[in-house]
């Protein structure tokens, strides 16, 4: 709870329109997409770093939280504010303040809705390949804090990748520039990939300079069908191998498959798996790229192989490719969706494994996503009504990370620890490394008032509940 | 000066063949490029990450500085041991520990050549990009320490980009694993992109693991000739806002060219400035971007431009190249070599800038580098025994800084700060952005025993020398 006090400080700093303790509005930021609401005590909608300094440096004399919110679309309760404390929402720093097209270099808002800088840049024949599937709504300093990925990274890598500097107030108020507005540059220690994915818990990003690509001369779009999950896994590996580079490479499983078309009603043809492939670049050289991809897929068991004819079955298979996450939702009331990585070569023994601790905990799993990077969207359906069922859910996703880890892989892909994976962070990284990260966020933040609760399971028994078991 | 004790437990860590404490040998371990040498007490050569845990272990106990190198080729000090101290030099540790064609990753110890992995990959048709001037001696350690850079960073990008994961001893004596196998992954705070750039004073590289890409199918180098640098600087801008991206687009200015082929001898034609330019990729797509190129060129003041015709030319061209830094001495005894970088639009506003600084302090200034990513190697040539000229060059540095980060660019896009940029720090970074580094620094090593006296000017009189004004 707020005083008083601070309540009436915070609309000196932001202004009495810019600040909001109304419980119908705190609901509105309470939530993510892991279903795990925590209500905050309050919203504010800052309009540049100053106020924010202010309110940082507030909240660590008075010792309350506050948690940097992007769209709130996050799979891993990274914007929850589960301490309470104040949000800082970024409605107000939606705007693209430069795109340089002489140096590809775009500088944005943290608000700016990915989609909008992608259409944006579009227009000078630019391109900003990051496309976390919630582009449409999610905003670049949600993907920033999280390192958001998608389809594209196979190519173009992630977030990270196109991160060149960033205005940061720090967790004490202080307000730095890192990075640089070049290629290189190393002045100085690499805050800005500290900062990107550290899940609002270092700093609170003020300002991003991105780094553009020249878009793409064609994209081809194509469609190979499976009989089963294993093939086109295989045959994921096998285009690896023939160093063909797609832009996209997704897989989808037959659950998911039926799913999304009940839900989309697309025309996504019946088969085991299928294949979302797409080339882009020059168009002699993507001419070449779709060849050698046809060929390989019909030597690697494709049952059939398409390529989209015109834009609207672009869309349409894209549209089918989105919705697939909500349109789970229709096999069981309850998912725990996971996005582990695993190297691409090992997807084949990944997908046989998801299969045997599908069959052991007589759960259904459904499986698809970025399978040129090796990253796959398993999702463990069940229905949290059903005990039996919730319990073999929980025991067969820490089997799939065992398994993942077993294969040279990551339990995190995109989606980031938040509070969903807080509980199996040791899994993966050891406790010395984890010592290692909480020395920093303790150097940086020493009074721990920045998106308390995330990333760091805390010793004492009054842990946030874990995301992971939401929806 | 270590003590007897200290001595005698470095030889039953290491092995009595693994310890050297003779002034002849130490003598090896005291330089780099920047010619300013300080003996270490003693050198040591680990074989793996478990000996190196003990003498950090014993240094923080102790309280004596170690300090990582690699082949010692850094040009601004990182590799010095100013404050004495033991050597880890790693001519032990240089094995490719594995080369992964499935899934593009290589895993080496840290004192592998950079050549020598780029070799080993290259024969199973995979690339490894990062090319500093250096690759034939520097190691990837080293490499990864200062970030490395090279020609092919306008195109490929820098080492950062390509070290996925690390084997790490802290300074407090932990071994931790950082980052993935795979291209995503978001478990915890990024500690492998802080520990690359950080100068071997975040902890000690032990083991990295790589990502490869698939070895271009085809390479064209050209060569463009302008009447004078302005012009190749425009040209240079052209060709990038005409959207084509080199694999190498380097600049070298009169001073440079003359120097050079009065060293090296490979037949470069006179002229005012050149561009030596490189694209890659498919044949087909390389053929219409190498036409592209002439085009602009030729449009913007070429006044004669050539394609290499066989390997011979093109290994010419790179050795001309590559001695360039080397044969800057036939023109004056010594030299401060900045790696300077601005936004390529500004390239020819910078060029411009640099000729009114050489005029203003009556220093001969050679430039040459990367333009296509903007990183430009300027070197202020003086002669020390003339004071007046080498405080000229000094204050013609200092400037040349100013006028940098006037347009938007850094102080060292690939050399990293050591001693020999200490001084300048601030102008870039300002003093809260160094005061939020130095935390983490002494978050993870409280004693400050991990080499000492780099990057962050000490607050006494008692720094070390600057590196950027020796040779």
């Amino acid at each position: 709870m707020l005083s008083n006090t601070i309540k009436n400080e915070l609309k000196r700093i932001f202004g009495d329109g810019n600040v909001s303790f109304a419980k119908e509005e705190l609901l509105c930021y309470a939530y993510d997409a892991t279903n795990t609401p925590h209500l905050p005590d309050a919203v504010v909608f800052p309009s540049g770093p100053d106020e924010i300094a202010l309110i940082l440096k507030m909240a660590n004399s008075e010792g309350f939280p506050v948690i940097p919110r992007g769209a709130g679309t996050g799979f891993s309760g990274g914007s929850i504010p589960v301490k309470g404390g104040v949000v800082l929402s970024f409605e107000r720093m939606k705007r693209i303040l430069e795109i340089d097209t002489d140096n590809l270099v775009a500088v944005v808002e943290p608000g700016v809705v990915t989609w909008d800088l992608q259409q944006a840049v579009e227009k000078s024949g630019l391109f900003y390949p990051p496309d976390p599937s919630s582009l449409k709504m999610s905003t670049i300093g949600g993907n920033i804090a999280e390192c958001a990925g998608g389809p594209r990274a196979i190519k173009y890598g992630v977030t990270r990748d196109y991160v060149l500097g960033l205005e940061v107030v720090l967790p004490t108020g202080e307000i730095i520039n890192t990075g640089v507005r070049t290629a290189k540059g190393v002045v100085g220690y690499d805050l800005t990939r500290l900062m990107v994915g550290s899940e609002g818990t270092l700093g609170v990003i003020t300002k991003a300079t991105l780094r553009l690509l020249p878009l793409p001369e064609e994209t081809v779009t194509m469609l190979a069908l499976f009989n089963d999950l294993k093939d086109a896994a295989k045959a994921t590996a096998a285009i690896i191998r023939a160093k063909v580079v797609p832009s996209t490479l997704e897989i989808v499983d037959s659950v998911s498959m039926k799913c999304v078309e009940e839900y989309a009603n697309v025309g996504l043809p019946k088969a085991g798996a299928l294949l979302l492939i797409e080339v882009d670049g020059n168009s002699e050289a993507v001419r070449k790229e779709a060849e050698a991809v046809a060929g390989v897929c019909l030597d690697n068991g494709a049952i059939d192989f398409r390529t989209a004819r015109d834009k609207n079955e672009v869309k349409d298979l894209w549209k089918a490719r989105r919705a697939i996450s909500a349109s789970l939702f229709r096999a069981k009331p309850n998912k725990i969706n996971e996005d582990i990585v695993v190297p691409r070569s090992r997807i084949p023994d990944l997908v046989e494994g998801i299969k045997d601790i599908s069959e052991k905990y007589s759960v259904l799993i459904a499986s698809f996503g970025h399978a040129g990077d090796g990253n796959i969207h398993v999702n463990v359906m069940y229905d949290k009504k059903d005990a039996a069922e919730a319990k073999g859910a929980n025991d067969a996703v820490v089997e799939i990370f065992k398994l993942t880890l077993a294969l040279g892989g990551t339990i995190s892909g995109e989606h980031g620890v938040g509070t969903a994976k807080m509980k199996y962070l040791e899994m993966e990284l050891g406790q010395q490394a984890i010592e290692g990260m909480k020395k920093i966020k303790a150097a940086l933040d020493p009074k721990g008032i920045l998106n308390p609760g995330k990333i760091f399971p805390e010793a004492s028994k009054d842990t946030a509940p874990s995301g992971a078991f939401a929806n």
